[in-house]
């Protein structure tokens, strides 16, 4: 995806070891980078706890700075040994690298901004390249054809819940009113959508007879379509991995027939060799 | 769909523009009229936060009668515009533009019921007639006839649903009784859907350790049978779009017969060569 | 199912009129047993509702017994009129029947027994009967198969999720301990399962960060193995309505093939007549 | 799978009957073996009730230690009269059985232990052993490898899972703060756990507009990526049930390939007949 730069020397070494996953330094430069980002990550959860900030707080800062300024040296690296730095800098990975250090230097300006730093998580999904060398590659991208193939299903099922989430929360606050919690139209369809998910917090929840008649309505409705995603994207599941392993496209020389299986050597139909 | 009116001059016109999306004029004409939409339903959502309607409510009041104004005229034009009258006025989109300004009137008379506007959220479903050129069209109709043709699974699994929850509700009063909030036979029913379906809210929970027990025999049925929509409509889904897909679009030369499968050498009809 | 009686007269009319549903009369006794047993069951369910007791509770108590002797006149006539009386007192529908009038006279020596006559809602399943001519009953019988033939897979998934659940609420006892609501473990075990089961009342949750860390475990858990019982339904409605559709099992008198779809009338392979 | 002993006498007997379940002998053993296990798990999940443990205390601590002794008697036997003892020590059961024991002798240094004797549930996962002999084990096998066969693209799921859940917690923790109860930033993470599974607990929940706005999102998002593992597994599992039953037994009379289609004419490999 991104080309090797032109130079040579130190800069041609480190494009080696940090963008590629194939050679054994490059792997353990991959392996450490993904260690001290789940570590940096740890620190920022660890901060924001107040008990921890307390007795831990200055280490903790500590450990934040040093994890920001390696990363950021490691950005810089990037930058310049890469062929075409801006690809690079504009590309997924690169937005992300640099959102995981911009944090805290903003911190130093508004504070509170540091625990933006677990956008840093993001960074780890590096790992499926060092996995790619295996199976992982093609299952990731099943799912990811899967979805794609489904996003347009996706999309009419989500305009759909939509409008009835709008229209069933509207209808419960007109029913239930403010006494029971649902204060106001937004507040009501928040209800609605915590109810067709089947999350049900229960921190608004219908206290009339006819709220409770109409909120199961809602519940049996949610249960029943929770279905449809499930059989768009397994269907889109299934027929992906068909496509990949079992049916070649060949057809029979002779007899022109198809569906043959990928490893068949013969038509299945007539005998004459593919 | 709706016939094209018989008139000339701007009736032709106006018809185009509104009934049609082919037309830039008509495409841009959708869009305004979408985004109209959904500023008056955000109208009529905020109106009803209190904190906003205190500070804003004569704005938003008088938002509410432009949007009113503005699709009332709308409505009238269709209607003198289109061929058949009648037949738009009682098509599932006359009755919605016809519900989408009759509330601001009715207000006047019964406060409370313009919140019965966000009905107009409905009419956004017109946004698939932009979308109609491309795949869309395809998409939801394999997602309706999925629906339609497992309507009667669905049926019977409802009725089924609806026994069991009669007889579970009933059961949980008796174990329970009053004290534990399973005060009467239609909020145990309620109980019954609320736990069923998973949604949980905790406003009603058993309290004693056989209600404790028979409410986990309730989530472990709720659990397994969950199940059963999900794999109807998935196997519809499968089904139909397999329909579209595995079946050969060749026409057999000697009867004409269609409908043949991918790997058929002769027609399964005549027995002709394919 | 049930065999027609011997006798002549009254009672072979009786029969036709009550076990049947293809007749006129047949049918309309149908409906007006369903719509009567909906009323009664309904008599019932407000009944234990305290303010409609209060106002209605004289009425309310005719009703039900009014239902009671009619459905008492009911299974009397249907045990006198049926060929062996025994063989449907046994049957499924005799002792629903039975168990739809017992309890209001055990109430009149236990009194609280007459909610149990909610148990007359199973009595409404005799629905199917009046649908049967349609495509009803095949529609019931794929789900019915789909759920048999997935029994053992079912039951091992049951196994396995109950061992988990006595596991996960026991650690979770350790954990927590009662001053979260832990109380004990078969308490503990309910968590475990309102948790597993994603329907999460809330009246019990873990308090500390550990038990919390181990909860989300669980979750995930429960979020991934739902997918098991929809997994095997699903596969398993897919394959029975395949085989009651699309594949005829006869081969093809010449060349032996198989999997002819059921319309079929010669073989796709060599073309030979069916 | 473990080797039977090179013994004679009462040894060669004693493997028969705790190792096999196909003499008459071995299946009762099996059958009382569970019974006690089932046993035992109650006697401890009662002794954590406390209004039991003041009542029957004494008695129920008697019968822990006596099937602790029975268990530990079985388990030196098993040791002894097994061909392999080390392989039996270290395989799944023999672990299994050991932990059986163990927690009540430790109970006596460290009380409080004895509730990890619940692991003795997992020893009755031994039933299958009994049922082996009907289809109970082909049915395990297709979920075992089903799910085997999807773990690869599971790992991605859970890890996507994870990401996800970490930046949802930690902008929630922004959005929200201490004041709803979002403390910190793994709490926080917690309850994105609690909604993203559908679970929804109500101890934490948003309180300010902006945070239900997000939670809706996490819900709508957490209620299609639900289909995710349903799809993954459901086509793993029909695909390994489609193994098993379309392809063809046959096997070719010229080269002895098996796994033909069931409609094959030739062998795929060789084009010889079948």
């Amino acid at each position: 995806m991104l080309t090797a730069p032109k130079h040579t020397g130190w800069r041609a070494k480190a494009f080696e070891v940090i963008f590629e996953a194939d050679t054994p330094a490059g792997k353990f430069f991959d392996l450490a980078l993904i260690a001290a980002i789940f570590l940096s990550v740890l620190v920022v959860m660890l901060d924001s706890v107040a008990s921890i900030h307390v007795r831990f707080g200055v280490f903790l800062r500590a450990a934040e700075w040093f994890f920001t300024i390696l990363f950021t040296v490691e950005y810089i690296t990037r930058l310049s040994c890469v062929g075409r730095p801006r690809k690079y800098a504009t590309s997924f990975f690169g937005v992300v690298d640099l959102l995981a250090v911009l944090p805290t230097y903003v911190s130093l300006i508004i504070p509170g901004t540091q625990y933006l730093l677990v956008v840093r998580v993001l960074r780890t999904l590096r790992i499926f390249r060092i996995l790619k060398l295996g199976e992982m590659m093609r299952e990731t991208s099943v799912l990811r054809r899967a979805l794609y193939a489904s996003r347009r299903k996706i999309f009419i099922f989500f305009f759909a819940v939509m409008t009835l989430v709008v229209i069933m929360g509207s209808m419960m606050y007109l029913i239930e009113g403010p006494a029971s919690g649902f204060n106001n139209i937004p507040r009501s369809i928040y209800w609605a959508i915590v109810t067709l998910t089947t999350v049900g917090y229960g921190d608004i929840s219908p206290q009339t007879g006819l709220g409770r008649a109409f909120a199961s309505v809602v519940m049996l409705l949610g249960y029943s379509i929770i279905a449809v995603p499930s059989g768009i994207i397994t269907g889109q599941i299934m027929s992906e991995s068909r496509k990949g392993h079992a049916i070649s496209t060949q057809a029979c020389p002779r007899c022109s027939s198809e569906g043959h299986d990928a490893d068949a050597a013969h038509c299945k139909f007539c005998g004459a060799r593919l």
